[in-house]
């Protein structure tokens, strides 16, 4: 594969990466690539590398590190996605669905990949906006927004269930009564919707899933879709609320999220772009999650 | 769409269905229609229409209309898949997920479809090959068999629990202890599958569920997998018995079965043809899921 | 069974149980009974009746009769099950779980009821209250409250999930990731712990069932425990926060909420005192799981 | 506690157990008990102690310790339970979530039990007994049996699903169309049962919890019933089978195997001597739930 030039590292705000960030910044430079580094404080002790903010990094480089857990790897994906910029994560402590190295494997695993031994992954990823009730479709939060994972309807009110349609395309699919909905990508099948009883998806599979989450009628289970297709969910009216309060949510990854009002609706597409993945050689999907989910035959908990 | 001149008839080999069977056979002489019906003893007493044998028939018409539950639908349609014959259910007494017409509606419904305004849908099937531990592939059970809901792998003496491999084309899945495993196609997600707690699968998907069944490790979860890749599943030893004991079972649809020995594998690909389903017009996948899952306003179970 | 001689009525503030409250206070007093009526607005256009507080009501009847939807239901068991008053349902539309009587069923089924023709039911009530980290126990919502249905643990907003602890007596049970915890009588193992993939309990049976929200862990599984038991749940901090933030709520029936800082805890015991339901003769639980829940022959979705 | 004088050894007949019936024995003697080794093959070469058969094994001894996994102690404690006396479990390689000592605990732990420091807990056990259609109640399989986990109604051959009702006392629960059904105790709730989706029970739980194996209603879900309840399970005639042909099949702890044909049916209540474990002084329930289930902050499996 082509060797990598200029490599953008990204970091978490939090005191126990910086040492990995320096080693990194180090260790690139080592291997001759020119160094941009997100320009935020956390950083401002990590050894030089030049500091740009996230868009110009975006533009500039042909592979993004991102340093810390899934939580940055997903704020980092959802900003390298559109720009077509690969990722690869390292993770402090423990490997995760999608970080693929240890801070002790920079010294030699990050060596192979720059070098061009690798292997790349094509993710998709989801595209979220809000129509919003009698809305003119002008509104701000009318612009799509990447979701790596899943894209969540949620109640608002932690008290109070949830009534919302379902679409795919022009058909009807059902109204729920629910605490809420997750719509997720094969990425996001491992994280949230598999909590709320979601099946795994393979990576390389155009899908997306419909989780219902606490949902009172018992058959209303999780269905998966084609990566072609147009899901839409639509806020129902709680006659004992005024039609202008604001019952729901929609989250985008667990971390951003939108409040809605009684008729507005939430339209989930495939992106656009595909997220790139970054693995070293030897890369398997279901060596992590025998690993993470700790199948196999050591792993058993049940005995007959 | 295009009418149908030719029309093949096959039926249940129970006493409810004659009067349906003798009153298609009418309404489709009266459309002009040549009919040809398969030949076995519980049509003998049906009005006329040639008799034929299943394979002639298969080779002959334009439309096979197949009289009875869900049951009959997958036999005629393993039947009618390779052979490239649309399928059209009739079934007494209710609407299933594959039957589209009561037979009170043969009378209007069906002519309308004759005359070529009809709705027609593809989806894909499953083809299952046994690869015997030890064998040269040359068995009989080697050939491989269409399945249209699922195949499922099941330990054959209720009393013990089975151990196997599932493999993703050159990918080691896991190693599972379960009492077996289903996998189904997005037509039989909506069947055994969905029992066993997998997900529920848009048609227009190709793709495959492996739905374990009752598996000891509880974060063994249904997988789903792109419909253009081959499922392999392995039978594991169990060392208290002799390693030539019949341990397993395959069933394809629930229907034929094939005993299964210590290393035997059951091999599962998408099948060469899709088989294709003639709906009236209007036809809505999501309404049958409504009617049979009971979903809805009105089937809310629980209150709080 | 002993006769009623005086019966307090109790109804839902809606238009439609208006005529439903006329019939039924009219009913009651042509069968020579003392009427107390809850004082409230709705009822102002109601038939006569004394007016009198929900606590005079609770002190003074042998009887109440609650007309309205689950809610309602949950609502006046809770003060009801203190006072030891039992409680008879009458449901506008269809049955529930706990409404025995439809309207048109004043006529006949309740006077058969006033007269002492009917069964008797206990179903064991929950004690919950809030102990603040730090508190001295004074607090006002240190004061144990009842639940009908269900005491539930959940993250506040929505966007993050929860790290709780639960204990039984002295004993640590686990440390829980999820989006929270359903602790449940029998009497709501029917209620929202179902949607959660809690397990159904016999009425009779003296127990407690604790149900994960969408937990991370997979096999963080509903467990059940007696009734003698204390549960209690610990709110953990999330160290991204300021300790005093409020991060969860707790939430009685689903209709009182309290919310819940890092350190607070919430214990969980049997009431002091059982709900007794007042059935008409031939009460069956299992007919009503039957049809709520749609069992049976006629309702079977799934064909193999 | 008691010391205990009188002990017996039970062991699995397979080679990697002889050292630790070797060493357990000499421990045992060593302590100043008589040791009483049941009589079968594999322990021929094991040291001294009395040979006797497991009858007489269980009406001389105070304590019983059984060398195996969960099975052997499944066998023992069906034989131990109604003689009243406790077991105490070693298992080879890791603890069970019956077995309390590894091997290598023998020299100190259990020199410590023998001299009294240990706990006992009552677990309760199930019994099953056969009703044949048209039978007398005098046949051999009328007679109650233990069961320590489950007792289980199976589908025979594993094409067909199984129609059967389910009773409890004199209360119809409901028609079931399903694999099978799971009666399991509170401690089979860690074993099939939870494979099938039930609950965890505590063990100081008197309840019995019915499983549905892979129903085709999805509302069929797990129902908790008290211990001193009795459950009848009935197998439903298949129209397409001969009335005489062995449908289904009845399970206990799914060791022992009993064939049923239409209208026979397995009754179950709570055995009449409970199972009494002998655990050292410091035993946790939950400790073991949480090693065996992989609960807890280290385990999470899941990120958002």
């Amino acid at each position: 594969m082509k060797p990598f030039r200029t490599v953008g590292v990204i970091g978490k705000r939090r005191e126990p990466h910086l040492p990995t960030l320096a080693s990194l910044c180090l260790a690139l430079r080592a291997q001759g690539c020119e160094v941009l580094v997100e320009d935020n404080a956390a950083l401002a002790e990590a050894p030089a590398g030049r500091r740009v903010s996230r868009q110009e990094l975006a533009r500039s480089v042909e592979l993004a590190i991102v340093v810390g857990g899934d939580g940055t790897l997903l704020d980092a994906g959802r900003s390298m996605a559109p720009a077509g910029v690969p990722l690869l994560g390292v993770n402090q402590g423990r490997l995760g669905f999608m970080a693929d190295l240890l801070p002790e494997q920079i010294a030699d695993s990050l060596a192979a990949v720059i070098r061009g031994e690798y292997e790349t992954e094509e993710r998709m990823v989801l595209s979220a906006r809000i129509i919003r009730a009698g809305g003119d479709g002008s509104s701000a939060d009318a612009m799509p927004r990447i979701a790596i994972n899943d894209v969540v309807l949620r109640n608002q009110a932690s008290i109070r269930m949830l009534e919302f349609e379902s679409w795919m395309d022009e058909d009807f699919i059902s109204l729920h009564r629910a605490d809420g909905m997750i719509v997720c990508s094969p990425t996001g099948s491992t994280a949230y919707a598999l909590s709320g009883g979601g099946p795994l998806m393979h990576p390389s599979l155009q899908a997306m899933a419909l989780v219902p989450i606490c949902p009172h009628t018992l058959s209303d289970r999780p269905i998966v879709v084609g990566g072609e297709q147009r899901v839409r969910l639509v806020v129902c009216g709680d006659e004992t609320l005024p039609p202008t309060s604001l019952q729901a949510m929609m989250t985008i990854d667990g971390q951003i999220g939108e409040s809605l009002a009684t008729g507005d609706a939430v339209e989930i597409t495939r992106g656009a772009a595909a997220l790139r993945l970054i693995h070293p050689a030897g890369y398997s999907y279901f060596a992590i999650l025998r690993n993470k989910l700790r199948w196999g035959r050591g792993q058993t908990v049940l005995e007959r």
